[in-house]
């Protein structure tokens, strides 16, 4: 039976990039060796991290003053990365909370210095997008995640938040693994934004930063793996980066490519969500879970009016294999993620289930 | 043309193992997803990850008084992290320097406190072991490095460091990146090993990590995710784990197990690393670069006694598919890694190249 895979992440690739990534385990390039068992010094390897980071910077239109790093340790690694390389001695960072990744981030800047909460939506369960942010203090940098894949809200603009920064000496720095590639973005306006790769890039393993080099203080005392300097000096390559989500993220950044690049993906983002967002508010049996102009065109969370349908929706995606589809246990209902890879028609034939659903009652 | 790779690492891995990574690459236990795409938190991977601790467990003869970890960041990472967390306040680190590995490791254990080296074998070149070991301070913990992979030294038995440790009261750490699993060890000598996969477990991405519970000092002040009591708490679980990498590491522990285990590998190392330092010895063109009794039976060192027959014996080597058997930049010479999945007659086919050098000089 096909899959409609609508998992939050580790999450659906384009087949063709899977496809490829499973000849590349038996053998890559005519070596007669696996991209498994070749030295990440090898000429293979150097030519598909320098085509991963060429491909990054020509989608998202990044200038030379910015380098792009493969990292590891996901998202949860850069919380902490992220707070020790930008924080300076006796300064304060500011953190927008939208939920449990900004939650996570805030804790790990804690550790570090003084942290300060500016914007949050607690209050309301992480249903919205605070637009009230409040500033008063001298920071080092404004944090915030972008898109949040668990309670389904997406920041829509940057701008506000890019003249916060500004206005405040600020640095700007963006969880932005949820929905990097998803849409055009301007990446002039951060100096830093990390991305776990297991969204929208590759498979679980590598994790993508995108750093401007004149935004970081030379600071030889912080651990070595944990100094984006280190990185870059050595071009991802201080010690063995993980090759093979790398290769798969390269592959997948080919294909975005091919389809005519951020924009063109972006148009088919639009459409999904819109498609699937129309269903939840047109669909009588259905709610959206949070505020209509706060929705994130990645994670639609949305839930059953009444809880005496669950059983029947949840067996009717089993039997036609929508795979993903339950809500984060935080939130509860349903949360279909539809990634760069997941197919209009996979979002149409959940909406046809969602029909079915009316007449099966 | 068959290959027959020599890397250091990342390095070769068993053919079966690599036929099966690619399958499931394409397709998972019967899903119709790939192992790329689904949630690490789906019963397929947490069977996975179950199975590549209870593996590592068996193999290597591991009680319940220790947990088994697949974390990121690789053996770089584990040098900052595993001093962060066996350092006691106002504590001194202790640690054998057997090059490049341990160095990097010292220069992370300086950045928290005090740290001595106590033995070295920097006068040589690393071409040693060192035995001449005094330890005169309060240690908290020794650490070692117990296969240098780039001079190609090993330490053949850890009883005396484990004396050590235990008269001084100390924890011993081990960063056993290229020797894991190649030989019968005694975990219960150790209150930490880490290692990279990339090596004898599987593909670059995933770190094993070995730790015994009651070791480790409860400090929730520690940095999330270099906190190993936050990856005990969560299985492993905390964050998105290297998914691909930690199914690669199951199937070769599995591949371990249907050969006879750990006992039987060990006796193929032994054989190979036998066969081929008998050659360098008995080869009048070629020399050993490292003390007979330190000689590691991973990392084959050496070197041509003359200069003038060198560019015979790579082209050789070339032309024969002989893959990765150059000397690491800071040894030159040759380096012949013979892993786990190196066949023996990988090994004995390099020998016939080595003899049929004499004929074409």
């Amino acid at each position: 039976m096909k899959k409609h895979n609508f998992s939050a992440g580790p999450s659906i690739l384009e087949s063709n990039v899977i496809r490829k990534a499973s000849q590349g385990v038996l053998e890559i390039n005519n070596t007669a060796l696996s991209i498994l068992e070749i030295s990440h010094r090898s000429s293979e390897f150097t030519q598909i991290i320098e085509e991963a980071k060429t491909l990054t910077k020509e989608l998202l239109n990044i200038g030379d003053d910015y380098e792009i790093l493969f990292l590891q340790g996901g998202a949860s690694l850069q919380f902490y990365m992220a707070a020790l390389n930008f924080s300076r001695p006796n300064g304060t960072a500011a953190y927008i909370d939208t939920g449990t990744w900004s939650t996570k981030a805030i804790k790990e800047s804690e550790k570090i210095g003084k942290t300060i909460t500016v914007a949050s939506s607690k209050d309301k369960n992480y249903t919205y997008i605070p637009n009230n942010i409040n500033i008063n203090n001298n920071i080092d940098y404004l944090h915030f995640t972008s898109n949040n894949t668990i309670y389904g809200t997406q920041f829509h603009t940057f701008h506000k938040l890019s003249q916060l920064a500004k206005q405040n000496s600020a640095k700007l720095i963006c969880d932005m693994s949820s929905d990097i590639f998803s849409k055009q973005i301007d990446v002039n306006q951060f100096d830093l934004i990390y991305a776990g790769a297991q969204k929208n890039l590759g498979p679980a393993g590598a994790t993508l930063v995108i750093v401007k080099k004149e935004s970081l203080i030379k600071n030889g005392n912080l651990p070595t793996y944990l100094n984006y300097n280190t990185h870059i000096d050595k071009k991802s390559m201080f010690n063995t980066p993980p090759v093979f989500s790398i290769y798969v993220s390269m592959l997948t950044l080919r294909w975005l490519k091919s389809l005519g690049g951020i924009k063109s993906i972006e148009q088919e983002n639009n459409k999904k969500a819109s498609l699937l967002y129309n269903e939840i508010d047109n669909n009588p049996l259905f709610v959206g879970i949070v505020n209509k102009e706060d929705r994130s065109k990645m994670n639609v969370t949305f839930d059953i009016r009444n809880a005496d349908h669950k059983l029947k929706f949840e067996k009717l995606c089993l039997e036609n294999g929508i795979n993903g589809i339950y809500g984060h246990r935080s939130v509860g209902g349903y949360r279909a993620s539809i990634y760069n890879a997941l197919k209009i028609s996979s979002v149409c034939f959940l909406i046809e289930l969602m029909r079915k659903l009316k007449q099966i009652i």
